[in-house]
């Protein structure tokens, strides 16, 4: 059953081991994965992007009663179904976890279209929030999205799984409020902040060339800081009794209407 | 401390108590809730949404530290700090959790508008997705969501939680999806369904007249049956790598799309 990539591996058979230790606490800490560099990815479909994305693999965990295409590593390791029970973060039933090398971008690194969409969120806090809108970040092809004074880390393993991969493909950057401001201002992007005071529909709102478009909390909004920084603040018409849209999905909406502009409006 | 309301209420002091053992039932199991005619409702602001829905409490627990404005009910306990902690299925710490009796909607109850705009869900899995779908349905102003065939039921605790109160603003109806489509072509309803084969864009889709949103699964998409029935396939692009989006995200692009273009296209 085991691949020949994978002959011969260390089994580990006990979730005391050292190695499962330190993994389930880059699992759960986000202090244990700004200490050592590392992030958790499962799931075959996952690490082949990690892989596609550039990537480096630091410990590959495999489950070889469940795992028939396991990637090449230097550091390989077999897991019992029992451990790879306790590993498996997300619950998958692929048979392997991975240790990656973080990758961080700044700001700098970005390589922008001239017409670029980038997507900024101030203060973030919900992992899984984030993770759907680089989904649909992905999707529409959005250039980057900048997370703002983000009070999660970007490698918590709920993003990562939410992101359906699209972490390894939109590129990430996080950074301050006012390094953003300043490099969105060089960049001659359009500031669009989604808020409901003082503001336009988002539909009648031009969106065709470079734009920003910035989200604040659920609960609290934008800071004052983006609310001037901005050329314009546009809105999703409210018409229910509930009076509120999940905030990936507030994205998302803003999102397709800048593609649908930008397809159907060329020239 | 104790507002009058509920003054002196039976003290429950350990979830061994009959009714805690009932209420955790009815939070984890369909059949629990189908075979009672009840459902599970926690936090102030749900519980006031399904007081003003037109639901009856069956019964009320409020955990005086906590919650300072209880309803009033019939039946009406006080539980413990502990006991709470054990029944806040959410983890809210509004100190109220009510048992709820269910009101099942079907489709002839339905008030539709001339125009109305509906969302078909076809065997839609994942309770949470439901519900996020019902909190966009209720802020594009939906006239109703149509659960066909449902894998989940309507009173999971996820799907309310997830709906944030929405579930009791949008009309919910689950029938099978030969009804649905009965009920549409009855209604002259213009079916969409979301596709990517063989489909048009959505936003070169006209869903000004009385439209149906159809949306399959995730995983499998919609069934023959649904294909046949619809008078056009619509699909949002997919720029990206990932080439997924959330079903409940595409739902609210449709929404708003309709949205949209009922704003902006009138007359």
């Amino acid at each position: 059953m085991i691949d020949n990539q994978i002959s011969n591996p260390l089994l580990i058979t006990s979730v005391q081991n050292p190695k499962i230790k330190q993994l389930l606490e880059l699992q759960q800490k986000s202090s244990a994965r700004r200490q050592s560099g590392l992030f958790v990815v499962e799931g075959q479909r996952e690490v082949q992007r990690c892989l596609d994305a550039g990537y480096d693999l630091d410990t590959v965990y495999v489950c070889p009663d469940l795992c028939k295409e396991p990637f090449e590593a230097s550091r390989i390791f077999a897991v019992t179904p029992y451990v790879y029970e306790k590993i498996a973060y997300r619950g998958t039933t692929e048979g392997i976890v991975a240790t990656v090398a973080a990758k961080s971008q700044s700001l700098a690194d970005l390589h922008l279209r001239e017409d670029a969409l980038v997507v900024v969120l101030e203060r973030v806090e919900k992992p899984g929030n984030l993770g759907a809108i680089l989904r649909s970040a992905d999707a529409a092809a959005a250039d980057a999205v900048i997370v703002c004074d983000p009070l999660t880390d970007l490698y918590n393993p709920n993003l990562i799984r939410a992101s359906v991969g699209a972490f390894f493909s939109v590129p990430t950057v996080a950074c301050t409020s006012e390094e953003c401001i300043r490099f969105l201002r060089e960049h001659s992007f359009h500031i669009l902040t989604a808020q409901l005071q003082d503001s336009s529909l988002y539909y009648d709102t031009d969106m065709r060339s470079a734009t920003a478009l910035v989200f604040g909390t659920e609960s609290t909004g934008l800071t004052p800081q983006w609310r001037e920084a901005a050329e314009a603040h546009v809105r999703i018409p409210m018409l229910g009794a509930v009076d509120s849209l999940n905030v990936s999905v507030s994205v998302a909406i803003l999102l397709y209407e800048a593609v649908r502009q930008r397809q159907t409006q060329k020239g």
